[in-house]
């Protein structure tokens, strides 16, 4: 018998299953179609500037591309019928970016990172969404616009 | 008496003295007017599918934005008279990205990536470079544009 | 005596004196600080396909390129101490659009098309906007990003 | 019987059927698989900003969006079997625009414009293609990528 998933087990799948953000740091911190949410501690290794002790641009690109295809995958998600590891695992198989957009908009100062994502629109081949990256102040540091295949 | 910043110098900050350049293990491998071209090898740590063994997204768009920036930057040292690091330390702190588009286009898939960037436009306001990425086959993974600001 | 413009005259400024609007037929709604909106009905000539009868994808990102731009230009002008027409002349010839993207969301069918635009960011340098287009049901048809030149 | 489109169909139905493009004045110089090129006259309607007489942004976005579409739609009938107007419509009707970036670099001065587009990657869900847009003097104006649902 196959079971769901839980969001436990998709969580560990995105932390701890993918390298790069494991890497990165980024926890999972919502994972439902009403709210998708990513947060990460400011660190050494994440610096791309030192004299302004700022994030590196690719980790902003990285985190907001993560969130984006989370939220894309969290409405999907919602719409299945059965969320059995095979069913799961051959969506998630033709799920990928086509393509990012990030606008930097100010330094990424500060010592935590939180990015959420909003779905514009998510249809069987193609989903839409937009992304921010705030800070622990709230000050708002990057957004984009990520475009998903989505079947 | 300050000296001009070396080849040496600049590839050592960007390789050496970017934290996060250096957890993505990028090398410069050309950077003048006429060209300019960072590479790093596959590795462990920089998959985003572990089944399919390819990069992260966020690996690409990070190597596209630095070579993307690195293009602008050449552009802008060959029309600078004096290039003392006090002047280029005060024209590299008005330097960054603004935008950044990436395009996905094929796996990430190779044991050696190397990204190139063309400059399309170097204004004293702002840049515009096209990117590209492939691997050791000469596959295109993924196309960038970036627009950065120049003073 | 010069006087500062007044809001009827940048809309004519707008919608009369730069052709290829009035061929749209594009009417500014709203345009300040808080709020800038433009509106065009439904029309044979903005037609991009004769069966669904929708919008040409040119008339969607001319429309979201204009409301982003006057939506930078409206915070611009708040924060200007004198708006003779030379100050807002000179102001006016160094704007300019620097990149534009679009996500066509849903096809563009309707009677009446309302852009509206919010700023992420109004520097010295550069302005970053967002924007949307809806029909008279509030049916989001695109959205797009736009970055702008500001001085 | 029926029997395949003609070149002088298509470039008909594009210059002629779809409205918004006859407004323009678009036309087309070559659809093939190896080359796309749409050319138009500098005209008095499409001025965007009288002082410098210069293109409207969005005659250039949409030139760039036509020329990317093309180009995709190019690739894929290359590799139709039967291309008659049933299969060819059926196609078409899937067919459209996902995201399209433009990078504005110079002002659009000239007497004629051509656009051209360059396949990036054309898979059975979605093309990739960056194009753009010069005047008679071989001036760089703007360039694009654009995103198209091809099946």
């Amino acid at each position: 018998m196959t079971e769901a998933l839980s969001f436990t087990d998709i969580v560990r799948l995105i932390e701890q299953d993918i390298p790069f953000n494991r890497l990165l740091g980024l926890e999972v911190e919502a994972f439902t179609g009403d709210a998708v949410q990513v947060g990460f501690d400011a660190r050494e290794d994440l610096i791309g500037n030192y004299a302004l002790r700022v994030l590196h641009g690719g980790v902003i690109s990285a985190t907001l591309d993560l969130v984006g295809g989370l939220t894309a995958l969290a409405a999907i998600l919602g719409e299945m019928e059965t969320q059995t590891p095979e069913a799961l695992g051959e969506r998630f198989a033709r799920f990928g970016t086509i393509d990012l957009r990030v606008d930097y908009l100010r330094p990424g100062a500060g010592e935590r990172f939180t990015a959420t994502g909003v779905p514009l629109r998510v249809g069987r081949r193609v989903a839409v969404t937009r992304m921010e990256l705030t800070n622990e102040q709230e000050t708002l540091i990057a957004v984009g616009t990520g475009t998903y295949i989505t079947g």
